[in-house]
């Protein structure tokens, strides 16, 4: 008998109404055959509402307590659900992280799972239940609860789905797919039916907001099939138009063969450009300048070193613009003197564009196709960086939409079909 | 180093400014050299909002699954308390009763308390930490949260008391103590310095609100010495006026000698006697009655069978007024016809006032002062029920504060000194 998991986000458990619509999505699935787990998020404000209260007795609240305090959100979800089965009539059971138990290290806040039991699952499966599992949390070697940080929901679904080897994991949000770009942008956008793990990886790196990187590594890890798909369509649609709607995070590669080299167009606001200009050019300059940026906790994303000039050169990087000004203050005080820079200059109205597509592997001339197009429209090229299979540029910001236009038609996204 | 059990209510825990009191007073017990351990209840209206989203999905909702949401209701105080006392610089850790752990029975929404694993708070006391530990849950052999019903948590704190031999577990509410009867009946009421055990179990079971009943049981079985005091102080009164304030729930009755014979007058408003008439009265006429009121789960409380003239008696007991309606519905459907009663009276308007002390045992005359007392006030005596240590009797409940303000008189309870 299959198995699936499903995970709702805490928008599709927004309220008991909404519970019961996830009930009967979930009863829909069990009628038909396959055996259920489901990992549900806390209901939409919860988390939220108790880390504002743990905020209220502590401004930097104590990660022990704190997962405490947070991990309750999900334990009533899951009771709500599994009740919301039962009242139809369906066998149900929940668990909470320390009852599966899901095992992680001891990083409150942003722990990491280690193992997963699934004894008491398969157990309850074969007699027939439905097994409810609190996301977002797990328990540590010395019995403490241990939460995996904000939107950890998605990557104990797919843990759970890769633990019990899982058909598919299919994740219930309130988006129906990942798109070629984001539809707000480009109304073209076409929602893709496939995507490969290192490209959702790629997107969701890039600023696509559809699943939590880390949920994406973990499918990547354990080879999980993941699903994206809606929650707002009517809970008794058919189940095989629902089995073959949103998109297939995919890892068989040859299924692509036929496919477009370009899978789509990521773009990320939240960018920050920092140069440091006349830098001695020594070996280890670009230690001293990235390692207090580093140690202040800041992300660094793309990073450029000039050709020297006269034993001098300029280092650009970008930071999340968020982190703008503390990186400056780090680059004035711990920096600057001591390198013997000649002065440091900043932008915060970039944005970073960015094509992605396993395609890209075997087919020459993408990034000429994709500078030819921004150079078409007249938008000038601050930065660039690559892997195997994506291409960024950091613009001036104002150029944002244009070039994901732009390079959306370029490629034949809103044409290719997969 | 002596150990002191504290216990505070939903009211004391009602907000994150009501807990930062609460953390202040429990960081001065432990500043003064003792080891506390603290037990909260959810903050206030919490259980019920958690209830009521459990009634929304399922207007009889799950007990396993409904525990699993309620008692998340303490897991958030319980953190939101600890980092509260690391706020004050105290080390502090919380944990749910899973976690200590304290082991229930399957009742699930009413559960036993078997057992508490007392090792990991020894471990952190001696460490010299604050623990704090959920009220009202526990865990059973499977591994199900079970939640001990409304009103649990005075019942966790007197067996976490008596499992770590508590000097005394300190009962917070928001009454400063036992009084001689309710004050707002009687003006002259006054608090008792202290008081049985078994007078605290007459007290309770006759309606004083001041303790759950199974907290004052579990604290007769383990003698464990309990003391209700106000939570409402300025949270840095002196260590010792707060230490003898309120009431002592006491287990030394030699100290009672020289004390006063009755303790308390405690009422009852809600109270309903029903009158089987002409019942024949023959063996297993009371099981008759009464089997199916039982069986309708309405609990019995007063019983008198007459004298029989003519091979027939009347049969009189009461109910709570609330299940009133029911009994009779029972005794029409399933009890009249076929016992061959009579018919079947009944009354609404009663109430149960009572006189309690254990100081009973060794004096004669005090159900004739009682008598005495009402019959001076013109007041009919409808039934009447006695223990070792306590006379209660049923009158119309017209008259109910003026009995109690008579009977409080008439044995002096204004005056007396313990």
């Amino acid at each position: 008998m299959a198995l699936y998991v499903h995970k709702y986000g805490g928008t599709s458990m927004g309220s008991t109404e909404r519970i019961k619509n996830v009930a009967m999505r979930v009863a829909k699935w069990h009628d038909a055959g396959y055996q259920v787990v489901v990992v549900p998020s806390a209901m939409s404000g919860e988390t939220n509402r108790l880390i504002g209260l743990a905020k209220e007795i502590m401004a930097q609240p104590d990660p022990r307590e704190l997962d405490m305090i947070a991990s309750t959100g999900e334990q009533v979800s899951i009771g709500l659900l599994s009740m919301a089965l039962l009242a139809l009539g369906k066998q149900a059971v929940s668990y909470t992280g320390w009852q599966v138990p899901i095992k992680t290290d001891s990083a409150f806040t942003k722990a990491r799972i280690q193992s997963i039991d699934d004894a008491k699952v398969r157990r309850d499966l074969d007699a027939g239940k439905i097994v409810i599992i609190a996301g977002f949390q797990g328990v540590d070697d010395n019995g403490n609860i241990a939460t995996l940080g904000r939107g950890g929901s998605d990557t104990s679904a797919v843990a759970v789905a890769a633990a019990l080897k899982a058909q598919e994991c299919l994740i219930y949000t309130d988006v129906d797919g990942v798109y070629t770009t984001d539809p707000r942008v480009v109304s073209e956008a076409r929602r893709l039916k496939t995507v490969t793990f290192e490209e959702m990886l790629e997107m969701a790196s890039l600023g696509s907001k559809v699943l939590q990187i880390r949920s994406v590594e973990f499918a990547g890890n354990y080879r999980v099939p993941t699903r994206v798909l809606s929650s707002l369509t009517d809970p008794l649609i058919a189940l095989e138009e629902e089995k073959n709607s949103g998109t297939l995070i995919s890892f068989e590669e040859d299924t692509h063969m036929e496919q477009a080299v370009i899978s789509g167009i990521a773009f990320n606001r939240d960018e920050a450009k920092i140069t440091v200009l006349g830098v001695p050019d020594k070996p280890g300059i670009a230690y001293q300048i990235l390692g207090p940026v580093a140690d202040a906790n800041i992300e660094v994303d793309m990073i450029i070193q000039n050709q020297s000039v006269e034993g001098k050169t300029d280092f650009t990087f970008t930071v999340p613009r968020g982190e703008y000004a503390k990186s400056m203050d780090v680059l004035d005080q711990h920096v600057k003197a001591h390198i013997g820079a000649g002065s440091i200059s900043g932008d915060t109205k970039v944005s970073k564009v960015s094509v992605v597509g396993v395609g890209m592997r075997s087919h020459v001339g993408i990034a000429s196709k994709m500078f030819r197009t921004l150079s078409e429209e007249g938008i000038n090229i601050l930065m660039i960086s690559t892997s195997e299979i994506k291409i960024s540029v950091l613009i001036d910001e104002k150029y944002m939409e244009l070039a994901v236009r732009a390079l959306h038609k370029a490629f034949g996204l809103e044409n290719s079909e997969q």
